[in-house]
């Protein structure tokens, strides 16, 4: 059994931890830590855990480095920058679902994140957080930087396609849907008000969304070469859920049958990706609650692209669940434990 | 291990079934039964149960015993009233959710469901399926018959202080409200198409859903004496969930803190019902996708009525889960098997 | 053409009172008051009103008291009670859809709303702004005081009954649904949350709503005798709507045909309340967007009781429209003038 | 006063035309055709629609000839192609908003429609109902084809682009989401299922939509030269609206100035489409109900593309109303004639 801390345990990305987590047979919730609940109890504040009188505490690093080895990091980017390197140097292993870890290049953070970095070593060290392609990097790391929902999404549709050079990675478009959970639980903000996000669709940070750097990182890392996406996400009125978008152009002479081929080679032995059959496309209900990834791919024959479809639950795959599989490697554990249930359908 | 077959697996029910089921340590799902899907597997079918390659069956009561000690039936009225008996003379225990064996009154059939009931011996044997109240006629039961969803959180919401006589059993207002999904996957009717279902709340059945008589039929029993509900269902616009606001009349002289106490005592032992402090309700998001009801209690001071308000997930606690519970009793495993999950929350 | 302020013109309530007035013949929108948006135009906050080029300032009494001869208040409790009396002292006519004058008894302040009431003999003065109940004292009225959203449901579906003296008045149970745009649009509080209200039934302020004192002074008035109900208001997960499930108990020998000959007579000429025939039952659809209101009446025999089920839009006939019709009345125009159009279904 | 028959009055597209002519000073409504419920009164139907007693007709094409003097066809595709000769031939003017008459070459209908087109000829004359783009054509015209939902969303978001050879009009990327409305009234499919369709998104149609041929058709119209869109559809869950999200890549030396430039010049003096100021981005809620669109254009650096996203309601500019605008041209009044209403907003 391994003490494991979650960090920013009361938002959504905490409580789905706490659900996957509390069955798993190799991990004890040791520390919870959540400032704007510290003191009451989990099932206080969150009746649906009825049961669970574990006490939430305020974040105290030298507190978790006595009573864990390893923090799962839920917290806003900025605390995460602050509170890692404290818990690593107290020994612990770390996920961290912010972004402050995820992009190697410190120069992009003054571009993107609007900060210096100020442990541009950790950048480095850092393992990216998607198994499919990093698992051997995950499994040792001290240090995984958990990717962002909408970047899951991308790299877990693209990569197998740019990685065997089947398209040209500089032409691509993906589109991105996402239920509103996305927003977070604290960021009472107009858009995510009920009355405003319901019955609307609308596009957002066109053209500047903190998810493509990481995704452009990732695919350059995969293809040897470089990459440009045209990445446009959305609010779509649901609350879990990513439907991803992608149109790719083929190189020349490759056909279609080549690309599934490709794409269904590329995930054959992992638990958690799906390629459907030909002429059937992913919906989101298919993911709530879970870690798993259903792709469709198919040709659009009168413009000459091919499209690739991704869903993921934004809370399970593109955040919780992501951690949890990362966890299980790091813990040298099937990478399914605690994972494998379907979704609640419907 | 036993051998349990899903007659009617596709369905919203069967398919909840499914999911609870499939790591169930002590159930082995060997018959899954499908009219409209026999002959596919099942994760062709429900491309979310990936990996699940059973094959769907047609309904064949005589494979169903051969192959198996224990029948979920989770088909509707008229197919149950043909089907069980056929199973129970081979010699399975069924947990039927059909309302073809929750009434004991065979005269109500006409009434309320149009036929002639052919088996009113089935009526006398039939254990009614919700635990706290039958667990000692469930455990040994060769048939017992699950309530509807409306029923499951009227009745938890109402028994204990029907039991305790605190209320006039005889002037009670239940007033319901359900997720689409109660309507079940093969109604395509206009009502639940999602442009009329979405943005509107509306009463349905006013005066006579028939939900009512087996209401009526508990109350009746744990008090031991007449009981009337002005009951009335609404649709609102969400999948899963049934909030069930139940007013009553406390009798006279019994004081709010003498009915919260009633509650607060019959549930204490049980795992599925969670009485919430004072001055706090429940919400329908807390239960989806699990087999827990919360129930809220407070006094309308200025009605002179109490008011009690449960939650349920219409297929879990109202359908899927409550079935399972009544198996786990009927196999004299702990009644929280398969069933201890929170939900996925948001 | 009279010239028309409407303070709080950016809210919910605000927007919608523009969007009904703009091509109201008789009306001109010479004022409208935003303090969060003061000092840009109206096109640029809401593009929806596209062309709309008017300045939104802040309120100053003064110049309202200039410019304009009736003002529309559409401002919180407490801001109304304060800037009310220097409209009227400024010698404009107002209809205020705040609480702070719709109640007669000034202690009712303390109990309901937390603070003394400042101005006693105003709430002597204003006539209570439900069209169908008391046009005779909105038409000369200087001041209306317009009911809250629920209020207006549950009058118009019981006063008919309680004013003819068929039901017993002090034993009524009314059940109300409301979506989420009841919370106004600055009120970013966790509950309307997106991902917190999609998916989500529950009830709330129960035994305590602050519309109960109103629904009872009126049913009050127009029964002369006491009357009592117990009103429980719940959050379902939709934009706009009201569903009010009342149940009555009809006095000794009065049949539902003489509750609907009553509801029926008493609506007859009425332009926006539509007594749907026996079997038919409202959907809060049906009035999105306008100033009607649908009523289904039927017996719920096994109970004794009558179900009168009223549905409306909280921000049109709950808030707006209805402000409208008074200010019609006021106007001395035909009180549909500007109101008469039907939903855009679905 | 001209009279005007609705075919197809009852379904979406139906209901609509009658809410926004019921009130058009130049409209008389003579003649609703409905062949579900032939011989009811309107308002019995959709009682939302209080007061209109018209009596819905089978549709009789000679009737309808001897009654009015244009027909609005809202009936599918096959009916259309037809019914419209006959009225055509009886002297009617004719807008018809299915596919059967709005692409120029007979030849695509096998490949798209599965049918020979049997009336070449009027597809020759058929003005296609985009009146920004081709008001000229149908102010005289006897038939008009009134574009897809989609169709209108893209052309109005890409025409200006591609008329002034701005972008390469074989590299455009169109990814639509729209409002499950836009399945229609009758089909009552499982995708459409409240259940099914809430809390999910969806790409359908993957490379095969119907409404591309006409697109493309407008695009190398406009273009003078060949067009190529990758167009995808998805289903949100929502009742009304499209979003459409174009990705084009601007010729050489082509700024973003000049993108926004020409859209604004284009659509400078018309009433109905609104180019947002930079950085701002449309919402499908700003349509709800009406004829208006909303453009939002800018430039996504990384990949080198600008991407233009288009709001409009598909029943409304998608469907009713700019089949009314159409009218309006064809009667010779002010084209925004019973139009020109926001929003009700949220």
């Amino acid at each position: 059994m391994v003490s494991v801390a979650i960090i920013g345990a009361t938002g959504y990305g905490g409580v789905e931890l706490i659900r996957l987590l509390r069955s798993h047979p190799q991990v004890r919730l040791a520390f919870l830590s959540s400032e704007t609940y510290a003191g009451r109890r989990l099932c206080d504040v969150y009746p649906h855990f009825a049961g669970m009188e574990v006490e939430l505490r305020p974040l105290d690093p030298a507190a978790v480095a006595a009573e864990c080895q390893l923090a799962l990091m839920a917290v806003p980017s900025g605390t995460a920058l602050e509170v890692v390197p404290k818990l690593l140097d107290a020994g612990l292993r770390v996920i961290d679902v912010s972004p402050d870890f995820r992009l190697n290049d410190p120069a992009l953070y003054p571009t993107w994140y609007k900060f210096e970095h100020t442990h541009p070593g950790l950048l480095r060290e850092a393992a990216f957080g998607i198994p499919e392609w990093y698992a051997d990097a995950i499994a040792p790391a001290r240090l995984v930087a958990a990717p962002g929902c909408y970047s899951t999404a991308a790299i877990l549709a693209l990569a197998p396609l740019v990685a065997d050079k089947l398209i040209d990675a500089t032409d691509i478009v993906a589109d991105g849907k996402t239920g509103i959970s996305g927003a977070g639980r604290t960021s009472l903000k107009l858009p995510y008000h009920f009355p405003e996000a319901n019955e609307d669709v609308s596009a957002y940070s066109v053209g500047g969304h903190r998810h493509l750097p990481e995704m452009v990182q990732v695919l350059q890392d995969v293809g040897a070469g470089p990459a440009r996406v045209a990445f446009t996400p959305h609010l779509v009125p649901m609350t879990r859920g990513i439907l991803m978008t992608c149109y790719v152009r083929p190189k020349r002479d490759v056909e279609i049958e080549a690309l599934r081929g490709a794409m269904v080679r590329c995930y054959a032995n992992e638990p958690f990706v799906h390629v459907l059959p030909e002429g059937e496309w992913p919906h989101t209900k298919w993911t709530v609650g879970t870690n798993h990834c259903f792709i469709g791919i198919g040709m659009d024959r009168h413009s000459g692209r091919a499209v690739v479809v991704s869903a993921i639950d934004n809370l399970g795959r593109g955040q919780a669940g992501q951690m949890v599989q990362c966890l299980n490697l790091m813990l040298g554990v099937d990478q399914t434990t605690a994972l494998m249930v379907p979704a609640a359908y419907p």
